[in-house]
């Protein structure tokens, strides 16, 4: 008989000291089964990024052990780094419920679809010698559970997002039952969601939106309604969708995802169209019968709303009888790109209602109540708070000690930290490889160099030295040039530069020596003078051989 | 007897449109005078700055006409530019209340000391044919006044920042006795700030900050206690003064801002430093008798905190014997900065307060109910919304109606609008020169194409393509060479780089042109091959005749 492995090992690539890409690896023995794949969306430090990477060395490393991918939910910080690892996930069958695999697909296409399983909540599907139970957690999209991961020294229970809705839209709540049922059968780890920890009390129910919403259908009976919301919120689109029958109006989809994910929803049940309700142009409608349901809630560059508050939205100009309902909340970093689209919408007259002025919105991430009562549901022996920024994650670390799990079975995982679990206790094992990928169009890029390139020619700019050397006579030839992109260097400056070239050039032993040297020697020399500005722009020498 | 000129001109050089860079002209006549001269803070948007300035090309024209420079009080976004612009300004006098006067001193020197005039609450300047009241608003630092300013048409009542604080730390009242006798007697226009209207009801009271402080020195009686809050917040650093001496605290200044205007306040009376509670050092102290008070609220990179969080802080490092408390909040643009210093301290085991945590902060800006009261009393004729994004002014602007202003007579102001003003109304008159100057270190960078050059820059990287020509024969010389920084180009797209220049050399006709017109004809080429991934790398050829 095989020796049997003493502990579980969890590793994370993802979605811990962040909000986003978040991507766990569950081992035990030599079997791993990945919990979600997903993207994060970069922030002004990363310019120019079109998202954000789990690095998964590790995982191509030990892929022969990988048995299976179980996703909690279709958001793309769950599911959207899938579609690059597509070849080394070729053989390794994915997990979800149908509204989580139709928005996978949607992405990827329906190249080898055996690669996918859809499972119900309440679901068990045996993944090696693990067995993993989907169980039905409410957050602000259809299909999103917490998982029971049961391996043979224990069960690993991972919250996925969550919260404790009491009037979901769908009449489907978090199964308090099943969850508390697990805890009282006992677990030996959980991984629960962070997000919303800085929040007192609970969250709001969904439904509360709708009164909010209402409201605005209400007030404005005159004007044409714009609804911005993520294509993702099936609920919050839901309720759009009986208010536009309500106040008999057609309801116009704007935005490529919009479309793409209600189709994805109504395929899946997820989501009840009033017939007759949804047109494809609101071309022969008046505003006030129409309600143009939108992408674009965060800001993003190609949307229709960020079109439309530019006055690029190829079928009507906003006026005085629009009004836009920004039905979401600025992601934290998008702040200013939200704001930006507001301030533009007002320009054009228009009225726009957002978070901060009334109940339209939402949150699909648990309070701190909410987080306590899942505790003390699930009743852990060992906690790692997960799904947040190095602050999340501390604080709910003392929640879940204040919660009566042992001071020392609680830790904060960093990125790439592996946990060693067992009855016997809870250990920082080892650190796997990992880090980001950057995904910039159709490229990835490797490594941090390119993007600390970006941070210091934004910063600072850059500028070259072109010039010819006579290396005959150890002399510049022929005039310095100096071009500039992104600085502005005074006239004394440059004329220190070309003094330093000139000494350069003059004091380079040209038997020994050749101008790629002068380069390097001219480029330590003048980015000198920047230091004591503490400026570091990019010097790019180009020095040629007369 | 001169024609008497019929409107006044109010001319907006910042502030508008705008979080920042507050600068308004007054004009009557042949005399002008500038309400605030203040500075913004650079967002991701412009990377790299320090600063941003109003472009005063306008006052420059009519630098003649400026009679005199009038401050409301003492922050950057209302005084910061001055020093930029003292040759400007030399024989100009400047008039503010005593702490708003020291803050500029401090910042510029004694030069010129004549140029500065200190006023108290209450007084009332004549500045050319105008005649200025300074009237006691309370906002988060000491010093704070509205404006009346009194013309042979009527008078132009600017509110500056400011809210209604009922129980002020230093029991001075906004003066609304005044300031509704003034609205009695006639106010032409008045310029109100903007900055909360989104939030409902009043702001609360600096007093309640207190209680806040009180409880945490309370609950940390065996910790180090370290406030981070702005300098220029008075009140606030008077309550931690008070605070450690009730508990038996010493407190130490960290951050050279902190230190240089906790001197001024004192100077000027408006910071009671309780004997003995101020030391210059900690080291003889254990934590538990210590207040560390510190800049850095905002995660600024050169701060006290920011070093601590680093750990770079040169007299100690943080530990779980420490408390952090943030006395402030993010001003929008910021809130990434202020995490990664909160999320820095929590890896050190320390505890942290902050905003949306506790009652540890107010602003000082009043709410949406404070704004509708300063609008009753002043009663204005004409109103122009001020200080604050568009949504935020077009929101007060309608405020402003429903409060009883004329429909035609609230516009709203984006920055290089003047209107005219008189008892006949208000219109746009004219458009000013206007615009931002960057400040980068010791530069002043004119001009948005260095800024433009970054954001690509930082966007999509930059490369250069290196060759040498033959232009007897019209082919290249040895090698291309592409140099790429904040770029990855893929094989592929090099080799097609390539092939352009050698075809583009090949079809340059080398009698009638010469290498830089080949260089151009490159950069148009190549640039298009990123065309269809929307992206704009800045690409610089550097082709040489062999």
């Amino acid at each position: 008989m095989s020796k049997q492995p003493k502990n579980v090992y969890v590793s994370f690539l993802g979605g811990v000291g962040e909000i986003g890409k978040n991507m766990t690896a569950v081992e035990y023995g030599d079997e791993i089964i990945i919990v979600d794949c997903g993207v994060s969306f970069p922030d002004s430090n990363y310019p120019g990024l079109d998202a954000i990477i789990p690095d998964i060395t590790f995982i191509r490393q030990n892929i022969n052990k990988v048995k299976g991918i179980v996703l909690t939910h279709g958001h793309e910080d769950h599911i959207g780094a899938l579609q690059y690892f597509l070849d080394d996930f070729r053989n390794i069958p994915v997990y979800g419920t149908s509204l989580t695999i139709g928005i996978v697909q949607r992405k990827i296409g329906q190249r080898n679809s055996r690669m996918y399983h859809v499972v119900s909540a309440g679901d068990t599907v045996s993944i090696g010698s693990f067995s993993v139970e989907f169980i039905k957690v409410t957050h602000s999209m259809a299909g999103a559970c917490a998982l029971s991961i049961k391996t043979p020294l224990g069960v690993v229970f991972v919250t996925g997002d969550y919260k404790f809705d009491k009037s979901p839209i769908d009449n489907k709540r978090t199964d308090v039952k099943r969850i508390s049922q697990i805890g009282n059968e006992g677990v030996l780890l959980m991984l629960g969601e962070s997000t919303n920890i800085e929040r007192k009390g609970s969250s709001k129910s969904e439904k509360l939106v709708y009164q909010g919403l209402e409201n605005r259908f209400i007030e404005n009976s005159s004007k044409r309604l714009i609804v911005a919301c993520f294509a993702s919120s099936n609920y919050r689109i839901q309720q759009v969708l009986w208010l536009a029958k309500k106040y008999k109006r057609k309801v116009v989809l704007a935005g490529s995802s919009m479309k793409g994910i209600v189709e994805v929803a109504s395929n899946c049940g997820e989501l009840d169209i009033p017939k007759g309700v949804l047109v494809d142009s609101a071309a022969n409608l008046k505003p006030n019968q129409t309600v143009i349901l939108a992408t674009g809630s965060q800001g993003e560059p190609l949307s229709a709303l960020k079109k439309m508050s530019k006055g690029e939205f190829p079928k009507f100009t906003l006026s005085s009888d629009d009004v836009v309902i920004l039905s979401s909340s600025p992601i934290p970093g998008n702040e200013k790109d939200v704001y930006d689209v507001i301030n533009d919408i007002f320009r054009f007259g228009a009225n726009v209602i957002y978070d901060v002025m009334d109940d339209i919105h939402v949150s699909g991430h648990a309070y701190e109540d909410e987080l306590k009562y899942m505790l003390s549901i699930v009743k852990p022996e060992h906690f790692l708070p997960v799904h947040g920024e190095y602050r999340h994650q501390a604080i709910h670390a003392d929640l879940a000690r204040n919660s009566g799990v042992k001071y020392n079975n609680v830790q904060i995982p960093e990125i790439g930290d592996t946990f060693a679990v067992s009855k016997k206790g809870m250990v920082l094992a080892r650190k796997i490889p990992c880090g980001e990928v950057y995904v910039d169009g159709d490229t990835l890029l490797d490594g941090d160099s390119v993007i600390l390139d970006r941070r210091n020619l934004a910063q600072f700019g850059m500028f070259m030295i072109l010039c010819a050397v006579d290396t005959k006579k150890a002399r510049v030839d022929g005039p310095i040039e100096i071009v500039e992109r992104g600085i502005q260097l005074d006239p004394d400056r440059k004329d220190r530069i070309e003094e330093i070239v000139k000494e350069t050039v003059k004091n380079t032993d040209y038997f020994e020596n050749d101008v790629s040297d002068t380069a390097l020697a001219v480029k330590k020399s003048v980015r000198k003078l920047f230091y004591k500005d503490r400026k570091f722009p990019v010097i790019v020498p180009v020095i040629i051989e007369a």
